[in-house]
Parts: C-alpha cells; structure tokens; sequence
C-alpha cells in the first residue's frame, strides 16, 4: 500500500483527491492537514465522504508526513516550495498541484506570482506532470508539478499541432472558459453564486498567470519562440474547461488523422471523430480530455476543441494519474469513472 | 458473469445503468435496445460513454433478450407489462424500472396510469424493489418492481416513525423537490433549459401518479390507512431529490436513536447527525439516501430530510442493488461511488 | 421632487433600490452611503447602473442624509435602529429594510438578533410595511419596518385564511424555499457558486429570524396563538421564493373565492386560477406576488403557493411601495415592470 | 397611438416584444397571431404578463393585420417572406426579426437558409435595422430587417476597427458565446435543462447560419472582403451574449480613444474603459452593448469583449428601438430598463 499524505485539504483539489483515493484499492490515506480546521473530520466539511473517509484534519506538524511514500500539495501558491525540500530528504516524493514548480524560468515565475522562489534548484529538478509528454520522465521522478487546469486542456489541444511543424507559431489564440469551481473554494464576491450564475465573463485579459505556463509548453512543442493570446472566460458551469484553440495551418494536412496518431493509445485523451463538438459534461468526473479538430469552410483557420473536467484531468485527477506512473501501477488505477451524464 | 440486456436506452435512467454497470465486474452487457435508434453506437448518444460501452443500440427484436440473466426496462410506462411475461417464461429476471408492477391495487394503478393493465397476476407476484424494507424477497424474486424516484426518498424517509407507530398517521406531509432529469429525456417546452433554470414551481397538486405508490408503501409501514398529502416541485438541479417530510409525534420519542437504529447496518441510507441538513449534492451520483430527523423548536411535529440523487438510489443505482441482491453479489457492487461534490 | 438617501448601498437589496429609483419620476438621489467604498462611483461595482446612476458612494458622515425627505437603509441587522432617532428628529422618513423595527415584542427580537434594541420606543411606533394589510397606517408613518422576504410571501399567502378565520391555527406549516440573492452579497463559503449551483438543501430547521416574525402577522391576523413550523431552503435560484403552505380547513369553505375577494383591488397581489401553479420566474424583477389554493383530493388539507422575487416585493420594491404610500403617489409608480420571462 | 401587430407570438422573440411594448406608451397591441393557440389568452402561456397583456393569440387570418401601423414578425424562418409584400401594400411598415430580409446577396441566403426566397425585390429594398450603422436608412423605410444576435454583438464589436481601416481584414476571429434561450422555445433534446445545465459546447463550427450575415456586415464596414471565422458555444446562460473578438492591429492605434469616439452619442452602445471586462448580466433585459478593448501584453493582438442580450438588443429591444426611429419617436422609448443585476 501507498501511504499517503494531502497537505491542505480543505480546498477543491482536496476534496477531489479524497473523492478519488478513497477508491484506490492501493492507497492508504495516512493524514490530511489543515492548520485551521485540526480535529474536525474530513466528512463533516464535505459530506460526501460520509462513511467513506474516516480520518480527521490534523495539522502540519503532527500529519506524520514523512512517514509518506507521496505528499499531494493542494495548498494555495508557495506554500509546497516552503516544505518539499524536507520531504524529498525523508525520501517522500511530491505532487504539487499549486504552480511553484511548474516554470522553469525564475525570473518569469517571480515576475508573476510576486515571490521570491525559495528553492530554484529544485525547479530545475521538478518534472511536469503532463504525461502524455513527460511519461518517462515522471517515472523516475521524486518532484512533480502537476499542470495547471487550463495549460492541460490547451497544451493537449495545441500539441499535435506544435509537434509536427505544421501550424504558424507566430499566431496561436486559446480561448477558454472555466467552471467556477477553477477558482477556488475561498469565498470571494465575484464567485458568489448570485453573482456567477446567469453570467458569463471573461477576466484577466491584460494578463493570467496560466499564459507563461502554457507559453513554455507551446514553445517546447514547437522548438521555438511563439505567439500566444489567451483569454480565459467564467461560465456557469461548476466543473469544466472548454478551451477553443485558433492557429494556422497549411490546407494540405490531414488534421484528423495527425491527431489520431499522436494520442494513439493514450488512455485518457480521446480524439473524436471529424466533426464533433465535446461537452464539458462528457468528462465530468472522468480523467479524460476530449478534442475534436475542424477546418471551417475548409480555409487555413483551424479551431480545436478540447475539453477537461477542470477538477480531474485539470487537478487532482491527473496527480493520481503521474501518482501511479510514479509508483509503477496502470495508470487507470482509480481513475475509471465514467463521465458523469447528465 | 451476468448477462444483462436493457430494453429501452436512450433516457437517463438507461445512460445511467450503463454508466454504473460499464464498471461493473460481473456483468456483462448483452444488448440495449431502443426501435428509434437501432444501429446507432450508444456512445454516440451518450459521449461519456466512449471508450467504456461498445454495443449499439438494437432493435428489441434482435436484442436476444431471452438470453439474457435480467433484463432492465428503462422504458415508459407500459412497456413492460407487455414482454414480462414471455421473459419469465424464458428463465430471465426482470427489474422494472418503470411503474408497471408498483402498485398492488390494479384498479387504482389503472386509475393513474389510464391504461388497462396487461398481466394482472404478475402485478400479484412482482417484489417491491426497496431493499430495506423487501430484503429477503428480493433475493428470491423473479420480477422486481423498482421504486419510484419521489417514493423513495419519502417512504426511507417515514419508515421509522410508522414502523415504530410513534407517528399521526392521519397527517403526513410530503414537501418534494426534484431535480430536472426526473422528468426525463423527452423534449418537452417545460423542461427546457430557458424555462427551467432560474426558476421554480410546484406541480401536480391536485394529484401525482407517485401519491399512491408511496401511499401504498406507508400503508404497509403503518399497517392502517394514511392519510398523506404530497407536493412535488420541480427545481433547477439536474439530479437530486430533497423530501421534507412534517408529521406529528409525542414529545417523548428518541427521534435521533429510533432513526440510527432502523438503519443501522444498511449501506446505502446514512442518517447524519442530530441537527445536520443533508444536501443533494452529497448523493451526487452516489447509491445513498442521507436522513436528518429535526423536531423544531422542542414541539410535537417532526421535519425529516432526505435527500437521493433520482437517478441513482431514485432508480438506476438501486435497480443495480437490486440485481446484486437477486444474484447474491455483496449490494455495493459497481455502486461504491462517492457522492460528486463539488 | 422626493430627496432619497440610501443608506448601505454595496448589496443586493441596495443596488435593487438604485434599478427602480433610477427611473422614479418623483425621486432625487441624493446620496448612496458606504464608509468601506466611499469615492467608488456606484456604477464601477453594479455595471448595469452604468449611465444611469452617477453618484459615488459616500461615507455616512458626508452623506447629508439629514437633508433628505427619505432615507432607506439597506444595512444589515442592527445599524438603522442606532441612527434612526437623529433622522426622525430632522424631519426624515426612515423605511428599514434589515429587521430593527419588525418585531413588536422586544424580548423576542432580541433573543432572535442577539443584541440590545437602541430605541425600543421607536419599535413601537414604527408601522410594519405590508401594505396589503398596514396601507392606512403606512400612510401617516414616519418609521417603516420593511417586511422579510420569507415573511411577505407566508404572511400574504396565509393571511386571507386566517382573517377568515376558517384554518386550525394551531398547526399551520411552511415549507419555504429561496433564491441565493437572499443570503446577502457578503461572500460566504456555502453561498459560491460551485457550492450552492446544482444544489438544494433545507437549513436553519431549528429555528430561523423569520420565524418569529411570521408567527407575528398570523397571529394578528387571527387574533390568537398559532402554531406555525417553518423551514427555509436554499435553491440554485438566483432570486424567488416559493412559500408552499399547508393548513387544515372544512372542506364548506370556497378558498378559491375567499382569496380572491381579500386581494381584490391589491395591484400587486395577483390570484391564479384554480389549479394554477405559479412560477418565480413569473414575478422575476416585478414587485408582484402571485399565489394559488388547492385542496388535493378534495380533503381537509388545504395547500397554497405563494411567490415574490425576493428582492422586489420580498425587499426594495415593497420599500418602494411604501415611499409610495407615505408620500401619496400612486403605489405602482416605479414599479411597473413586467416580470422577466425567460 | 402606434396601432402594433405581432405575427408569432409563442416564442422567446415574442413574448420579449409584449413585454417592452407593455409599457410602451404611444403602442396600441392589436394582435398577437399563433395559428395553433389560437384563442388562448397570451398571459396564460407566459404568466409575467398576467394583468398586463389582455389580448389572446389570433389566428392570422382574423388578425386584421393590415390596419395595423407596424407588424413584428417573430416568426421562424421563411414566414415573413410570405406576408410581407401584402402588408406593405396596404401601407404597414413591417419589420422582420427572423432573418428572411437580412442577406442581399440571394444566393447566399438560399444556401444557407436551404429554400427559395419569395420575393427578392424585397431583399434589395430592405434596410438592415442596425441603427448604429443604418439610422438613416431606417427612417425612411417600410421594411427592416432586424439583425440576428450575434451578428449584433460581433458586428457592433468589430465596427470601429473596420471601419477606421487599422485591422488586418483577412484575419478576424469571434469566439461568441450564447445563453440558450437564442436556440428558441421549441423543444428539443439538447436545449433541455438536464442537457445543458452545468455544460459547456461549441456547436456548428463547420458553418452557422450567422456566418454570412456578420461577413456582409464585416465587408461593408472594412470595403473589402474579409477572412472571417465563427465559432458559436453554448452556454448555461437563459439570457446573454459574450463575443471574444481577436483580430490584429498596428501597435500605434489608440484603440480606446477609437471605440469611444465611434460610440459617442450613441444611447444603446457602453464602451467601458481600458481594462474592464463586461458581465452579460450587467446588460440582462437592457437594450445595451456593452464593449470594452484589450491589447494584451502591448502587441498586435487586439481583443474586443461585446455583450448584449440576445433577446434584447439581439432581437426584441432592437426591434423596438428600430419601431421608434420609424415613428419618429425617441429611440429609448420602452426601453429604459436598467440591467437586472444580480
């Protein structure tokens, strides 16, 4: 058994978490820690987990964590970067799914998440956790930066693409919308429920900290400078990513079949046939990101659609999936939900 | 391995058995029929399904359901009543999903179901699918009536106090809220997303085809007449079903403790602590009925809650509980979920 | 022109205030108060009053609310009652819209509000602003208490059964259910989206402020003590309540016509056919109560439904009616829009 | 008084028209035609406008609309077409919300529109009622065809670029967004509650109907042909459309000044301030276009957010706005509500 540790569990990512190892016939929950809610059990904050998760909060300091085989972060931003040293020391390997390990460029990172990085080299060490890119790499690993819900729906869309040289690199657009639970559990005005429901938005337009992260994929995809606009939108949807992704591509190349080949047993992106439009409620709950190519009246625009639940395949999901690469398991161990529909 | 056949798949109760026994180990899918759609690959209809269910829909006639262990009806209601009896002539089980075999009293299911009924000792022979009140009959059942949506959650709901006679059974309240998905996969102009959302409404006041089935069950619980109003609502969830339920009772009754007891060592009904209010989105998807027994304000009326998700527990998680119980498999079979939060 | 000053204008029953008297023929807006966004034009936190409401928020200080013939407070519990006396004493008309003034007797109000009453001789002074049973006595006010939500939709609902005497007063229920506007804009975790969409609970069984309230208006309304049990309900609405009340009556009486002769003549109380039921949507943005009576089956139980936006008549349209009333304009003016379906 | 008649009363269209022209003070309603509900009193299929609205649907053969001053076609497709030529004649101004009279050129609208136009003398005669391009021409027509939703939510955003000749032409993308009550009230699988409540999907990416009519719109206003691609989603909205334009500009335009300019003046269109992003709620039931620019990370990429309703300024407001310029009246008449927020 795979003993376990959530550092903060109080948030989405989670709850998620404990939704999904709570069915892994290989994990042993060993603790779940939230400075602020100590003591209380896990199911009296989420009933959902009613009868399923027995243990309480408890705080950092008597979690027991390196006593682990694995820590998930499911912190806010700096927190894992504070504490991964020490756990990689006792030997613990480490799933962040905050951003603290996720670009390799300090001085981008600094400059958008306006802190000092308190552990570069382990930056430099860090593997990201997409692996459809990175499977090899994350086996060996002890330092996972789990990517971001947005940069796993759009660097999944755009990889094909990028990979085979086909698309003009000067002139990519991802549009994309996000159900509210991407923004998190602390209560803020604008994600109110009378303030996001019957609404649709889109924020951060001058700039979001997902555009380096997904930029640094593009650009490893591509081997080369790119040019990238991204504008995430709020929709009222509670799970889900649709990300809607724009480039150039020269009118001879089969675009389904280029993509068909690169996901070509991969078990958790799902390629639809010509033609298709995914909904976001396909994957609702399932790890899975499904895509679907067009070439509008058969010009050189084409518009990819791809599709994440925001929480699974975009969060916590895909922790368990580079979880059980990183301890040798299949990678659907816990993660064969079905899609959730309606 | 089970065979199993579905007569009637392309409505939600049908995408939802599939959803659920697509995991399950020891089924195995044998046919989906539906006339209108024959050939069609069900995971065309339903895109969650890709990947996890190959069959395509079949004509009833080609469907080999004879050949089946059980045959599900996802089917409307007087579907069933017509080929019950030729498939448990051939050896199969049936676990009907609709209302054909609910009620007891042939005159007055022909009085809400304004049809004549088309095998009336079957109706005599069919086993009430609430196992926590029909247990042992379920285990050697051929034919299973499985409960109602609404009816569920009711009778979970009034079970204990007319069991244990400590309620006025001259005055039964039933306040219903249900979800959208209740109303089923017909387009219809009231269910549209534009007229539902945002938007609520009792309906069927003066008389709902449930009243009776949960009449009949209260009935049974209480061994006299009832007297029982219910008002259904509809609400803008897609799944979920809240019953706030009022009776009156001596003041003198241990709610809390005669609850806990009644349920005690029944996996699927979790009665929450004293003062707790479920909420439907702790059943999301999951097989569960959540209770909370409330006594306002010290005085003789009770307010019960509980909550089920409609298509699970309220009909395709527990008709699957059913077939567990009818072919000896623990219950919890393909229905371990945990409750979808968020 | 009538000189108005809000006082509390950052949530939803202020800026409901400021969409109907922005286009009030009769009315000067003289000041909008809030000490934490004091300089924040009204309009950069509510975009919908853009162009038609150019004042900035003021702190309270500088408001020269003195100078006002109206003042409405929109606060929460507990700030009209400390600064009512000095505005009274100026010459202002006060309508509160939080609970200060609603309850007569000041030892329920303050085991319900968990403070002290500042001015427990304005409480008794003060006119409750229902004017379907109160117009004579607003008129000549200078102190209004605002009715609650909840309250305005179970007391109109009630109260032509209780005046007539025709109920059993010693059990009276109501099962109330509400839009997420009605919580407030303070940001709150069980209020965001991603917790309250998709999602229906009941809450605050054990008791809630609008409680003893209602049991207020029903037993005036029927010269006697009631028993009244009432359970709220949070709905993914973003505005609306539905009241569904449940009272025992001889089966002699003709509800229908009972109902519609005490609202004969109340513009903004609207009696639905028999058989109706009445949606929220129906009344979404219109100050209009809609109700309908049955009688299920014909028997003692008597079930009626009663709808308001929770923010119009539950909240500043009912203010507005009653600046209405005290300043003897027609009670329709400002009020006329028709609900917003869909 | 402005003697108005509605042919297609049954819809989102029409109903939205009897609830502006309600309140509108120089309109006489004369009838409302629906040949199925013929005799129905309109307040009983939609409720809001019980009180308001006295009139019952007619058959159009005993509308007698011919001495109406003004006939709304809120009709599918194809049907104004039929009738226009007589109402003309017999000196009614008629204007079109479907899209029969949008598209000059014939060819194309029988393409897309998949049938034979009835009278394309019609179509040259007339005016496309967008008033911020086409004031003019409006005042002095018999026939307006009124704009399609998004083709005012895209065109509006897109106008100023074009027009002031600073963007690429051949590259111009909208990534448009629509609430569900712009796929109509007819009932249809995919626009039920259950399907697209909490779901987020692109739909005709391979062509929509809209397509060709903002391309015409887009050539006129740049004088030239332009490379134009389309991507509509759906989205859990009842009301409201988010257009995300990108197209590319000269890093030396002041983009802000441009669009300010533009609108200047002009009542029904909001260009927000640099860096704002605009809510579709701050625009539910108002006639108003909200706009506002970006330049992300200062370089050639510009993106232009435009919401509206879409029953709104996207179609009934609109056409209402237009009726007012034909009568010479003030363009706000009946339409000065202010955006329900929350």
């Amino acid at each position: 058994m795979i003993k376990v540790g959530i550092v903060g569990g109080t948030g989405y990512t989670g709850v998620e978490l404990l939704r999904l190892l709570a069915r892994h016939p290989e994990v042993e929950l060993k603790a779940i820690t939230s400075r602020k809610e100590a003591g209380m059990p896990v199911a009296d904050m989420f009933p959902n987990l009613r009868g399923r998760v027995k243990l309480a909060f408890s705080s950092p300091e008597e979690a027991g964590l390196e006593a682990c085989d694995v820590v998930f972060f499911a912190t806010p931003n700096g927190v894992a970067m504070q504490q991964t040293r020490a756990l990689l020391g006792a030997g613990v390997k480490v799933i962040d799914l905050a951003a603290d390990f996720r670009i390799k460029d300090l001085a981008v990172w600094e400059k958008w998440y306006k802190m000092e990085h308190a552990c570069p080299d382990l930056v430099a060490e860090a593997v990201y956790g997409l692996p459809e890119i990175n499977r090899d790499k994350i086996k060996g690993a002890r330092l996972i930066a789990n990517p971001g819900c947005y940069p796993t729906a759009v660097q999944l869309g755009f990889l094909p693409l990028l990979e085979a040289g086909v698309a003009d690199a000067s002139f990519l657009v991802a549009d994309a919308k996000s159900g509210v639970s991407g923004a998190g559990r602390k209560p803020e005005t604008h994600i109110l429920f009378a303030e996001a429901a019957d609404n649709f938005k889109a924020y951060a337009v001058a700039g979001h900290r997902h555009w380096p992260e997904i930029k640094q994929g593009l650009e490893m995809f591509a081997g080369r400078e790119v040019g990238f606009t991204f504008v995430p939108h709020l929709t009222p949807l509670i799970r889900g990513i649709h990300a809607t992704l724009y480039a150039r591509v020269g009118t001879d190349v089969d675009l389904q079949a280029l993509y068909e080949k690169r996901f070509a047993g991969e078990a958790f992106v799902d390629v639809l046939p010509a033609g298709s439009h995914p909904e976001t409620r396909s994957v609702r709950g399932a790890n899975t990101c499904r895509i679907a190519v067009h070439r509008p009246h058969g010009g050189d625009m084409v518009v990819v659609l791809s599709v994440i639940d925001n929480l699974v395949k975009g969060a916590a999901g895909q922790a368990v999936q580079n979880m059980n690469i990183l301890f040798g398991l299949p990678e659907d161990v816990a993660l064969a939900d079905v899609g959730m529909l309606p």
